[in-house]
Protein backbone atom coordinates (compact mmCIF):
# COMPACT_ATOMS: atom_id res chain seq x y z
CA UNK A 1 0.00 0.00 0.00
CA UNK A 2 2.69 2.56 0.93
CA UNK A 3 4.70 1.25 -2.62
CA UNK A 4 1.49 2.18 -4.12
CA UNK A 5 0.42 5.49 -2.74
CA UNK A 6 4.27 6.63 -3.26
CA UNK A 7 4.44 5.68 -6.90
CA UNK A 8 0.68 6.95 -7.61
CA UNK A 9 2.03 10.29 -5.77
CA UNK A 10 5.24 10.01 -8.36
CA UNK A 11 2.58 9.49 -11.23
CA UNK A 12 -0.21 12.36 -10.53
CA UNK A 13 -1.49 14.94 -8.57
CA UNK A 14 -5.13 13.58 -9.08
CA UNK A 15 -6.05 12.26 -5.54
CA UNK A 16 -9.27 10.84 -7.47
CA UNK A 17 -6.86 8.29 -9.01
CA UNK A 18 -4.99 7.87 -5.91
CA UNK A 19 -8.12 6.72 -4.27
CA UNK A 20 -9.00 5.00 -7.04
CA UNK A 21 -5.21 2.84 -7.35
CA UNK A 22 -5.39 2.50 -3.32
CA UNK A 23 -8.38 0.89 -3.47
CA UNK A 24 -7.37 -1.48 -6.38
CA UNK A 25 -4.10 -2.28 -4.80
CA UNK A 26 -6.70 -2.33 -1.32
CA UNK A 27 -8.67 -5.20 -3.33
CA UNK A 28 -6.06 -7.04 -5.18
CA UNK A 29 -4.32 -8.20 -1.11
CA UNK A 30 -6.65 -11.10 -0.97
CA UNK A 31 -5.48 -12.77 -3.53
CA UNK A 32 -1.78 -12.66 -2.95
CA UNK A 33 -0.74 -16.14 -2.20
CA UNK A 34 0.54 -17.06 1.45
CA UNK A 35 4.09 -18.28 -0.09
CA UNK A 36 4.08 -15.15 -2.82
CA UNK A 37 7.63 -13.51 -2.98
CA UNK A 38 7.50 -9.67 -3.00
CA UNK A 39 8.81 -8.99 -6.51
CA UNK A 40 5.54 -10.86 -7.28
CA UNK A 41 3.43 -8.69 -5.88
CA UNK A 42 5.31 -5.81 -6.89
CA UNK A 43 4.68 -6.11 -10.41
CA UNK A 44 0.85 -6.63 -10.17
CA UNK A 45 0.80 -3.39 -7.85
CA UNK A 46 3.49 -1.47 -10.34
CA UNK A 47 0.86 -2.63 -12.90
CA UNK A 48 -2.24 -1.12 -11.28
CA UNK A 49 -0.24 1.85 -10.96
CA UNK A 50 0.20 2.00 -14.72
CA UNK A 51 -2.95 1.25 -15.61
CA UNK A 52 -5.22 3.83 -13.16
CA UNK A 53 -2.74 6.84 -13.15
CA UNK A 54 -2.16 6.42 -17.29
CA UNK A 55 1.69 6.93 -16.57
CA UNK A 56 3.98 4.27 -18.19
CA UNK A 57 7.02 5.17 -15.32
CA UNK A 58 6.74 7.81 -12.62
CA UNK A 59 10.28 7.22 -11.37
CA UNK A 60 11.47 8.41 -14.37
CA UNK A 61 12.78 11.56 -13.30
CA UNK A 62 14.02 10.57 -10.02
CA UNK A 63 15.83 7.62 -11.94
CA UNK A 64 17.47 10.28 -14.42
CA UNK A 65 18.53 12.22 -10.85
CA UNK A 66 19.81 9.02 -9.40
CA UNK A 67 21.83 8.44 -12.21
CA UNK A 68 23.29 11.71 -12.60
CA UNK A 69 24.31 11.77 -8.96
CA UNK A 70 25.46 8.42 -9.16
CA UNK A 71 27.82 9.68 -12.22
CA UNK A 72 28.91 12.59 -9.88
CA UNK A 73 30.31 10.18 -7.59
CA UNK A 74 31.75 7.65 -10.13
CA UNK A 75 35.07 9.71 -11.16
CA UNK A 76 36.11 9.58 -6.88
CA UNK A 77 35.51 5.86 -6.93
CA UNK A 78 37.15 4.87 -9.41
CA UNK A 79 40.49 6.33 -8.36
CA UNK A 80 39.37 4.88 -5.05
CA UNK A 81 39.60 1.28 -7.27
CA UNK A 82 42.84 2.09 -9.15
CA UNK A 83 44.51 2.85 -5.70
CA UNK A 84 43.19 -0.26 -3.62
CA UNK A 85 45.21 -3.02 -2.59
CA UNK A 86 42.70 -5.47 -3.64
CA UNK A 87 40.68 -3.39 -6.91
CA UNK A 88 38.10 -6.49 -7.54
CA UNK A 89 37.04 -6.51 -3.98
CA UNK A 90 36.49 -2.55 -3.46
CA UNK A 91 35.02 -2.92 -6.66
CA UNK A 92 32.44 -5.24 -5.27
CA UNK A 93 32.21 -3.36 -2.23
CA UNK A 94 31.55 -0.08 -3.95
CA UNK A 95 28.75 -1.81 -6.27
CA UNK A 96 26.58 -3.26 -3.29
CA UNK A 97 26.71 0.42 -1.84
CA UNK A 98 25.26 1.53 -4.62
CA UNK A 99 22.07 -0.32 -3.39
CA UNK A 100 20.96 1.75 -1.21
CA UNK A 101 19.51 3.86 -4.31
CA UNK A 102 15.76 1.60 -3.92
CA UNK A 103 12.80 3.39 -3.87
CA UNK A 104 10.59 0.21 -3.06
CA UNK A 105 12.69 -1.20 0.07
CA UNK A 106 14.87 2.05 0.97
CA UNK A 107 12.98 5.21 -0.22
CA UNK A 108 14.85 7.73 2.68
CA UNK A 109 18.53 6.82 1.44
CA UNK A 110 21.19 9.60 1.61
CA UNK A 111 23.36 8.82 -1.27
CA UNK A 112 26.74 9.85 -0.14
CA UNK A 113 26.38 9.45 3.07
CA UNK A 114 24.92 5.76 2.59
CA UNK A 115 27.87 5.08 0.32
CA UNK A 116 30.79 6.58 2.63
CA UNK A 117 29.05 3.97 5.62
CA UNK A 118 29.61 0.82 3.43
CA UNK A 119 32.77 1.80 2.52
CA UNK A 120 33.86 1.46 5.61
CA UNK A 121 31.43 -1.85 6.60
CA UNK A 122 32.61 -4.83 7.21
CA UNK A 123 30.72 -7.80 5.22
CA UNK A 124 28.26 -10.20 7.31
CA UNK A 125 28.64 -13.04 4.39
CA UNK A 126 31.75 -12.60 2.18
CA UNK A 127 32.05 -15.65 -0.23
CA UNK A 128 35.09 -14.02 -2.08
CA UNK A 129 37.63 -16.76 -2.67
CA UNK A 130 34.58 -18.70 -4.31
CA UNK A 131 33.89 -15.30 -6.41
CA UNK A 132 37.40 -14.93 -7.37
CA UNK A 133 38.06 -18.79 -8.59
CA UNK A 134 34.84 -18.77 -10.53
CA UNK A 135 35.09 -15.65 -12.21
CA UNK A 136 39.06 -16.62 -13.18
CA UNK A 137 37.62 -19.98 -15.05
CA UNK A 138 34.51 -17.65 -16.65
CA UNK A 139 34.53 -16.25 -20.28
CA UNK A 140 31.18 -15.18 -19.84
CA UNK A 141 29.33 -13.40 -16.78
CA UNK A 142 25.79 -12.69 -16.79
CA UNK A 143 25.19 -9.55 -14.48
CA UNK A 144 21.67 -8.69 -13.22
CA UNK A 145 21.32 -4.71 -12.64
CA UNK A 146 18.72 -4.16 -10.16
CA UNK A 147 18.41 0.01 -9.75
CA UNK A 148 18.64 3.05 -11.86
CA UNK A 149 21.92 4.44 -10.36
CA UNK A 150 23.10 1.47 -8.38
CA UNK A 151 23.59 0.64 -12.27
CA UNK A 152 26.39 3.44 -12.48
CA UNK A 153 28.33 1.85 -9.66
CA UNK A 154 28.08 -1.42 -11.47
CA UNK A 155 29.95 -0.53 -14.92
CA UNK A 156 32.56 0.36 -11.99
CA UNK A 157 32.69 -3.39 -11.00
CA UNK A 158 32.17 -4.70 -14.63
CA UNK A 159 35.31 -2.78 -15.70
CA UNK A 160 36.92 -4.83 -12.86
CA UNK A 161 35.61 -8.31 -14.30
CA UNK A 162 37.76 -7.88 -17.71
CA UNK A 163 35.11 -10.30 -19.00
CA UNK A 164 32.51 -11.20 -21.36
CA UNK A 165 29.76 -9.38 -19.27
CA UNK A 166 25.66 -9.46 -20.35
CA UNK A 167 23.99 -6.78 -18.32
CA UNK A 168 20.18 -7.85 -17.30
CA UNK A 169 17.64 -5.51 -17.02
CA UNK A 170 13.62 -5.41 -16.49
CA UNK A 171 11.59 -5.28 -19.21
CA UNK A 172 9.19 -2.30 -18.14
CA UNK A 173 9.34 0.14 -15.83
CA UNK A 174 8.75 -0.74 -12.16
CA UNK A 175 9.54 1.35 -9.25
CA UNK A 176 12.85 2.86 -9.91
CA UNK A 177 14.44 -0.09 -10.98
CA UNK A 178 16.94 -0.33 -14.26
CA UNK A 179 15.60 -0.46 -17.76
CA UNK A 180 17.49 -0.42 -21.02
CA UNK A 181 17.11 3.21 -21.49
CA UNK A 182 18.20 3.52 -17.64
CA UNK A 183 21.29 1.06 -18.63
CA UNK A 184 22.18 3.45 -21.72
CA UNK A 185 22.25 6.26 -19.55
CA UNK A 186 24.56 4.93 -17.16
CA UNK A 187 26.42 4.02 -19.83
CA UNK A 188 26.57 0.58 -19.22
CA UNK A 189 26.25 0.09 -23.41
CA UNK A 190 29.92 0.87 -23.56
CA UNK A 191 31.04 -2.09 -21.48
CA UNK A 192 28.55 -4.98 -21.82
CA UNK A 193 25.59 -6.69 -24.10
CA UNK A 194 22.40 -5.40 -22.37
CA UNK A 195 19.39 -7.95 -22.60
CA UNK A 196 15.71 -7.84 -20.68
CA UNK A 197 15.11 -10.48 -18.64
CA UNK A 198 11.54 -10.34 -20.32
CA UNK A 199 9.65 -9.89 -16.48
CA UNK A 200 7.61 -7.27 -15.64
CA UNK A 201 8.15 -8.10 -11.49
CA UNK A 202 11.31 -5.94 -9.93
CA UNK A 203 13.17 -8.76 -9.47
CA UNK A 204 13.98 -11.85 -11.73
CA UNK A 205 11.23 -14.75 -11.36
CA UNK A 206 12.23 -17.46 -13.85
CA UNK A 207 9.47 -18.83 -14.92
CA UNK A 208 8.00 -15.00 -15.71
CA UNK A 209 11.02 -14.77 -17.83
CA UNK A 210 11.63 -14.98 -21.67
CA UNK A 211 12.67 -18.35 -22.74
CA UNK A 212 15.76 -16.61 -24.25
CA UNK A 213 16.77 -14.46 -20.99
CA UNK A 214 16.10 -18.73 -19.13
CA UNK A 215 18.38 -20.22 -21.62
CA UNK A 216 21.14 -17.09 -21.22
CA UNK A 217 20.81 -17.86 -17.33
CA UNK A 218 21.78 -21.51 -17.70
CA UNK A 219 24.33 -21.14 -20.00
CA UNK A 220 26.90 -18.26 -18.37
CA UNK A 221 29.84 -19.42 -16.80
CA UNK A 222 29.06 -16.85 -13.71
CA UNK A 223 26.03 -15.42 -12.55
CA UNK A 224 25.88 -11.96 -10.43
CA UNK A 225 22.90 -11.25 -9.06
CA UNK A 226 22.15 -7.16 -7.44
CA UNK A 227 19.71 -6.60 -4.94
CA UNK A 228 16.72 -7.91 -2.75
CA UNK A 229 14.41 -8.46 -5.72
CA UNK A 230 16.83 -10.28 -8.18
CA UNK A 231 17.58 -12.30 -4.68
CA UNK A 232 14.08 -13.15 -3.97
CA UNK A 233 13.05 -14.22 -7.63
CA UNK A 234 15.87 -16.55 -7.64
CA UNK A 235 15.57 -18.37 -4.12
CA UNK A 236 14.39 -21.17 -5.70
CA UNK A 237 17.01 -21.50 -8.67
CA UNK A 238 19.37 -24.73 -8.63
CA UNK A 239 22.48 -22.68 -10.80
CA UNK A 240 25.19 -20.90 -8.91
CA UNK A 241 24.61 -17.43 -8.39
CA UNK A 242 26.59 -14.79 -6.64
CA UNK A 243 24.19 -12.50 -5.00
CA UNK A 244 25.49 -8.64 -4.17
CA UNK A 245 23.15 -7.10 -1.78
CA UNK A 246 22.28 -4.79 1.42
CA UNK A 247 19.60 -6.53 3.33
CA UNK A 248 17.29 -3.99 4.20
CA UNK A 249 13.84 -5.72 5.44
CA UNK A 250 14.03 -8.42 8.11
CA UNK A 251 12.61 -11.18 6.22
CA UNK A 252 15.89 -10.86 3.60
CA UNK A 253 18.34 -10.40 6.70
CA UNK A 254 16.34 -13.48 8.56
CA UNK A 255 16.69 -15.58 5.24
CA UNK A 256 20.18 -14.66 4.93
CA UNK A 257 21.12 -15.07 8.55
CA UNK A 258 22.64 -11.73 8.97
CA UNK A 259 21.21 -8.32 10.60
CA UNK A 260 19.02 -5.62 8.43
CA UNK A 261 21.51 -2.95 6.92
CA UNK A 262 24.20 -5.97 6.86
CA UNK A 263 26.29 -6.19 3.05
CA UNK A 264 26.51 -9.63 1.62
CA UNK A 265 28.35 -10.98 -1.07
CA UNK A 266 26.68 -14.89 -0.68
CA UNK A 267 27.86 -17.79 -3.50
CA UNK A 268 24.68 -19.93 -3.91
CA UNK A 269 25.29 -23.57 -5.09
CA UNK A 270 28.88 -22.82 -5.83
CA UNK B 1 -3.16 -1.79 6.74
CA UNK B 2 -0.09 -1.56 9.63
CA UNK B 3 -2.96 -1.15 12.09
CA UNK B 4 -4.92 -4.35 10.99
CA UNK B 5 -1.57 -6.46 10.66
CA UNK B 6 -0.59 -4.99 14.66
CA UNK B 7 -4.03 -5.80 15.72
CA UNK B 8 -4.27 -9.10 14.36
CA UNK B 9 -0.85 -9.96 15.60
CA UNK B 10 -1.72 -9.11 19.16
CA UNK B 11 -5.14 -11.57 18.58
CA UNK B 12 -3.59 -13.72 17.11
CA UNK B 13 -0.42 -16.34 15.87
CA UNK B 14 -3.09 -17.98 13.31
CA UNK B 15 -1.35 -16.28 10.05
CA UNK B 16 -4.02 -17.74 7.58
CA UNK B 17 -6.37 -15.61 9.84
CA UNK B 18 -3.85 -12.54 10.09
CA UNK B 19 -3.89 -13.16 6.20
CA UNK B 20 -7.90 -13.50 5.68
CA UNK B 21 -7.75 -9.66 8.04
CA UNK B 22 -5.71 -8.34 5.70
CA UNK B 23 -7.79 -8.80 2.74
CA UNK B 24 -10.55 -7.98 4.46
CA UNK B 25 -9.42 -5.04 5.51
CA UNK B 26 -7.90 -4.10 1.83
CA UNK B 27 -11.09 -5.04 0.27
CA UNK B 28 -12.80 -2.05 2.20
CA UNK B 29 -10.31 0.54 0.92
CA UNK B 30 -12.53 1.18 -2.04
CA UNK B 31 -15.10 2.06 -0.22
CA UNK B 32 -13.43 4.75 2.14
CA UNK B 33 -14.97 7.99 0.98
CA UNK B 34 -12.07 10.73 0.14
CA UNK B 35 -13.61 12.97 3.36
CA UNK B 36 -13.48 9.96 5.51
CA UNK B 37 -11.85 10.25 8.74
CA UNK B 38 -9.49 8.52 10.88
CA UNK B 39 -12.29 6.87 13.75
CA UNK B 40 -14.21 5.98 11.06
CA UNK B 41 -12.06 3.92 9.39
CA UNK B 42 -10.48 2.80 12.91
CA UNK B 43 -14.25 1.43 13.66
CA UNK B 44 -14.24 -0.82 10.42
CA UNK B 45 -10.73 -1.90 10.85
CA UNK B 46 -11.28 -3.15 14.26
CA UNK B 47 -14.72 -4.37 13.92
CA UNK B 48 -13.19 -6.73 11.09
CA UNK B 49 -10.47 -7.74 13.84
CA UNK B 50 -12.64 -8.60 16.28
CA UNK B 51 -15.04 -10.64 13.76
CA UNK B 52 -11.93 -12.53 11.64
CA UNK B 53 -9.99 -13.15 14.92
CA UNK B 54 -12.73 -13.90 17.28
CA UNK B 55 -10.82 -11.79 19.60
CA UNK B 56 -12.95 -8.77 21.17
CA UNK B 57 -10.17 -6.80 22.85
CA UNK B 58 -6.93 -7.86 21.10
CA UNK B 59 -4.94 -4.75 23.48
CA UNK B 60 -6.21 -6.08 27.08
CA UNK B 61 -3.13 -7.33 28.02
CA UNK B 62 -1.12 -4.32 26.92
CA UNK B 63 -4.07 -1.76 28.47
CA UNK B 64 -3.13 -3.38 31.94
CA UNK B 65 0.12 -2.76 31.13
CA UNK B 66 0.05 0.53 29.98
CA UNK B 67 -2.11 1.24 33.12
CA UNK B 68 0.06 -0.17 35.74
CA UNK B 69 3.19 1.51 34.46
CA UNK B 70 1.13 5.00 35.03
CA UNK B 71 0.17 4.13 37.92
CA UNK B 72 3.69 3.53 39.16
CA UNK B 73 4.32 7.18 37.50
CA UNK B 74 1.44 8.48 39.40
CA UNK B 75 2.81 9.14 42.90
CA UNK B 76 5.90 11.35 41.79
CA UNK B 77 3.66 13.11 39.18
CA UNK B 78 0.91 13.51 41.92
CA UNK B 79 3.87 15.68 43.99
CA UNK B 80 4.97 17.42 41.19
CA UNK B 81 1.64 19.04 40.83
CA UNK B 82 1.25 19.29 44.65
CA UNK B 83 4.59 21.82 44.82
CA UNK B 84 3.47 23.42 41.36
CA UNK B 85 3.71 27.25 41.33
CA UNK B 86 0.48 26.44 38.74
CA UNK B 87 -1.09 22.87 39.77
CA UNK B 88 -3.94 23.01 37.19
CA UNK B 89 -1.46 24.51 34.34
CA UNK B 90 0.78 21.16 35.46
CA UNK B 91 -2.15 18.85 35.75
CA UNK B 92 -2.99 19.62 31.80
CA UNK B 93 0.59 19.39 30.97
CA UNK B 94 1.00 15.79 32.53
CA UNK B 95 -2.76 14.52 31.50
CA UNK B 96 -1.35 15.75 28.09
CA UNK B 97 2.25 13.65 28.46
CA UNK B 98 0.25 10.63 29.03
CA UNK B 99 -1.10 10.99 25.10
CA UNK B 100 1.69 9.64 24.30
CA UNK B 101 0.39 5.85 24.99
CA UNK B 102 -0.90 5.44 21.81
CA UNK B 103 -0.87 2.29 19.58
CA UNK B 104 -2.68 3.62 16.68
CA UNK B 105 -0.67 7.06 15.88
CA UNK B 106 2.43 6.04 18.20
CA UNK B 107 3.04 2.64 18.84
CA UNK B 108 6.88 2.74 19.73
CA UNK B 109 6.37 5.17 22.80
CA UNK B 110 8.64 5.11 25.71
CA UNK B 111 6.01 6.65 28.62
CA UNK B 112 9.24 7.74 31.15
CA UNK B 113 10.91 9.14 28.33
CA UNK B 114 8.47 10.80 26.64
CA UNK B 115 6.56 12.20 29.41
CA UNK B 116 9.79 13.86 30.68
CA UNK B 117 10.25 15.64 27.08
CA UNK B 118 6.59 16.91 26.96
CA UNK B 119 6.96 17.89 30.78
CA UNK B 120 10.08 20.10 29.61
CA UNK B 121 8.03 21.06 26.30
CA UNK B 122 6.41 24.69 25.58
CA UNK B 123 3.05 24.77 24.62
CA UNK B 124 2.21 25.56 20.69
CA UNK B 125 -1.29 26.49 21.07
CA UNK B 126 -2.07 26.90 25.35
CA UNK B 127 -5.71 28.65 25.67
CA UNK B 128 -5.25 28.46 28.97
CA UNK B 129 -7.11 31.71 29.84
CA UNK B 130 -9.73 31.01 28.20
CA UNK B 131 -9.68 27.42 29.89
CA UNK B 132 -9.56 28.88 33.58
CA UNK B 133 -12.25 30.95 32.75
CA UNK B 134 -14.78 28.12 31.56
CA UNK B 135 -13.52 26.20 34.00
CA UNK B 136 -14.78 29.01 36.97
CA UNK B 137 -17.72 29.35 35.85
CA UNK B 138 -18.53 25.35 35.12
CA UNK B 139 -20.74 23.34 37.59
CA UNK B 140 -20.36 19.77 35.09
CA UNK B 141 -17.63 18.80 33.19
CA UNK B 142 -17.59 16.49 30.11
CA UNK B 143 -14.36 14.56 29.75
CA UNK B 144 -13.63 12.50 26.72
CA UNK B 145 -10.86 9.94 27.38
CA UNK B 146 -8.59 8.37 25.15
CA UNK B 147 -6.13 5.74 25.34
CA UNK B 148 -6.03 3.37 28.45
CA UNK B 149 -2.94 4.30 30.64
CA UNK B 150 -3.33 8.13 29.34
CA UNK B 151 -6.50 7.76 31.96
CA UNK B 152 -4.49 7.23 35.02
CA UNK B 153 -2.60 10.81 33.99
CA UNK B 154 -6.74 12.27 33.49
CA UNK B 155 -7.49 11.59 37.07
CA UNK B 156 -4.67 13.59 38.11
CA UNK B 157 -6.06 16.18 36.15
CA UNK B 158 -9.71 15.87 37.10
CA UNK B 159 -8.49 15.76 40.51
CA UNK B 160 -7.49 19.43 39.79
CA UNK B 161 -10.59 20.55 38.21
CA UNK B 162 -12.81 20.10 41.55
CA UNK B 163 -16.11 20.00 39.68
CA UNK B 164 -18.56 17.73 38.74
CA UNK B 165 -16.95 15.47 36.62
CA UNK B 166 -17.99 12.54 33.99
CA UNK B 167 -15.79 10.76 31.96
CA UNK B 168 -16.39 8.98 28.83
CA UNK B 169 -15.15 5.92 27.51
CA UNK B 170 -15.33 3.79 24.45
CA UNK B 171 -18.63 1.76 24.12
CA UNK B 172 -16.21 -1.42 22.76
CA UNK B 173 -12.62 -2.08 22.92
CA UNK B 174 -10.97 -0.56 19.68
CA UNK B 175 -7.48 0.09 19.69
CA UNK B 176 -5.88 0.81 23.47
CA UNK B 177 -8.72 3.24 23.93
CA UNK B 178 -9.85 3.68 27.52
CA UNK B 179 -13.02 1.41 28.44
CA UNK B 180 -15.48 1.42 31.24
CA UNK B 181 -13.29 -1.61 32.64
CA UNK B 182 -9.84 0.37 31.62
CA UNK B 183 -11.11 3.32 33.39
CA UNK B 184 -12.22 1.55 36.61
CA UNK B 185 -8.71 -0.18 36.73
CA UNK B 186 -6.67 3.72 36.15
CA UNK B 187 -9.41 4.66 39.28
CA UNK B 188 -11.35 7.12 37.67
CA UNK B 189 -14.59 5.81 39.10
CA UNK B 190 -13.14 7.39 42.63
CA UNK B 191 -13.23 10.93 40.96
CA UNK B 192 -15.78 11.12 38.30
CA UNK B 193 -18.57 9.28 36.89
CA UNK B 194 -17.74 7.22 33.64
CA UNK B 195 -20.18 6.54 30.99
CA UNK B 196 -19.89 5.46 27.31
CA UNK B 197 -20.18 7.52 24.12
CA UNK B 198 -22.36 4.83 22.58
CA UNK B 199 -19.53 4.75 19.39
CA UNK B 200 -17.67 2.08 18.65
CA UNK B 201 -14.71 4.03 16.90
CA UNK B 202 -11.48 5.42 18.40
CA UNK B 203 -13.01 8.88 18.38
CA UNK B 204 -16.39 10.63 19.83
CA UNK B 205 -18.27 10.65 16.32
CA UNK B 206 -21.34 12.22 17.52
CA UNK B 207 -23.88 11.08 15.40
CA UNK B 208 -22.42 7.54 15.92
CA UNK B 209 -23.11 8.75 19.84
CA UNK B 210 -25.70 7.88 21.93
CA UNK B 211 -28.86 10.00 22.22
CA UNK B 212 -27.93 9.96 25.69
CA UNK B 213 -24.55 11.23 25.03
CA UNK B 214 -24.89 13.54 22.73
CA UNK B 215 -27.56 15.54 25.47
CA UNK B 216 -24.73 15.22 28.22
CA UNK B 217 -22.80 16.42 25.29
CA UNK B 218 -24.59 19.37 24.84
CA UNK B 219 -25.48 20.42 28.66
CA UNK B 220 -22.42 19.70 30.24
CA UNK B 221 -21.17 23.63 31.30
CA UNK B 222 -17.64 22.32 29.92
CA UNK B 223 -16.60 20.13 27.81
CA UNK B 224 -12.45 18.52 27.94
CA UNK B 225 -11.39 16.41 25.17
CA UNK B 226 -8.45 14.31 24.77
CA UNK B 227 -6.09 12.79 21.98
CA UNK B 228 -6.68 13.03 18.39
CA UNK B 229 -9.48 10.65 17.75
CA UNK B 230 -11.77 12.73 19.63
CA UNK B 231 -10.71 16.21 18.09
CA UNK B 232 -11.02 14.38 14.31
CA UNK B 233 -14.54 13.03 15.71
CA UNK B 234 -15.47 16.59 16.57
CA UNK B 235 -14.08 18.77 14.14
CA UNK B 236 -17.74 19.83 13.23
CA UNK B 237 -19.21 20.71 16.13
CA UNK B 238 -20.15 23.96 17.17
CA UNK B 239 -20.12 24.23 20.67
CA UNK B 240 -17.35 25.04 23.03
CA UNK B 241 -14.88 22.22 23.46
CA UNK B 242 -10.99 22.40 24.91
CA UNK B 243 -8.98 20.00 23.16
CA UNK B 244 -5.83 18.71 24.80
CA UNK B 245 -3.41 16.47 22.77
CA UNK B 246 -0.33 15.81 21.65
CA UNK B 247 -0.01 16.04 17.52
CA UNK B 248 0.97 13.04 16.46
CA UNK B 249 0.70 12.74 12.50
CA UNK B 250 1.17 15.38 9.84
CA UNK B 251 -2.47 15.80 8.59
CA UNK B 252 -3.16 16.77 12.52
CA UNK B 253 -0.68 19.05 12.76
CA UNK B 254 -1.48 21.01 9.58
CA UNK B 255 -5.40 21.45 10.36
CA UNK B 256 -3.85 22.19 14.17
CA UNK B 257 -1.08 25.02 12.69
CA UNK B 258 1.28 23.35 14.64
CA UNK B 259 3.86 21.13 13.90
CA UNK B 260 4.18 17.44 14.50
CA UNK B 261 4.94 16.20 18.47
CA UNK B 262 3.46 19.82 19.34
CA UNK B 263 1.74 19.89 22.50
CA UNK B 264 -1.86 21.78 22.59
CA UNK B 265 -4.27 22.87 24.45
CA UNK B 266 -7.10 24.49 22.49
CA UNK B 267 -10.08 25.78 22.83
CA UNK B 268 -12.59 26.28 19.98
CA UNK B 269 -15.47 28.08 19.88
CA UNK B 270 -15.23 29.37 22.87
Amino acid sequence: MQQALRAGRAATNDEHAIKRLLGAVGAMVDTIPMDGTPPETGEQVYRLVREITGVVDPYRLIKESSISEAQSLYPGLKRMVERADDRLLTAIRIAIAGNVIDFGANPSFNLVEDVSVILRQDFAVLDYVAFVSHLRDAETVLYLGDNAGESVFDKLLIEELNKDVTYVVREVPVINDVTREDAIASGLDEVAEIISSGAEAPGVILDRCTEEFRDRFARADMVISKGQGNYEGLSESTRSVFFLLKAKCPLIARDLNVREHDIVLKGVNV
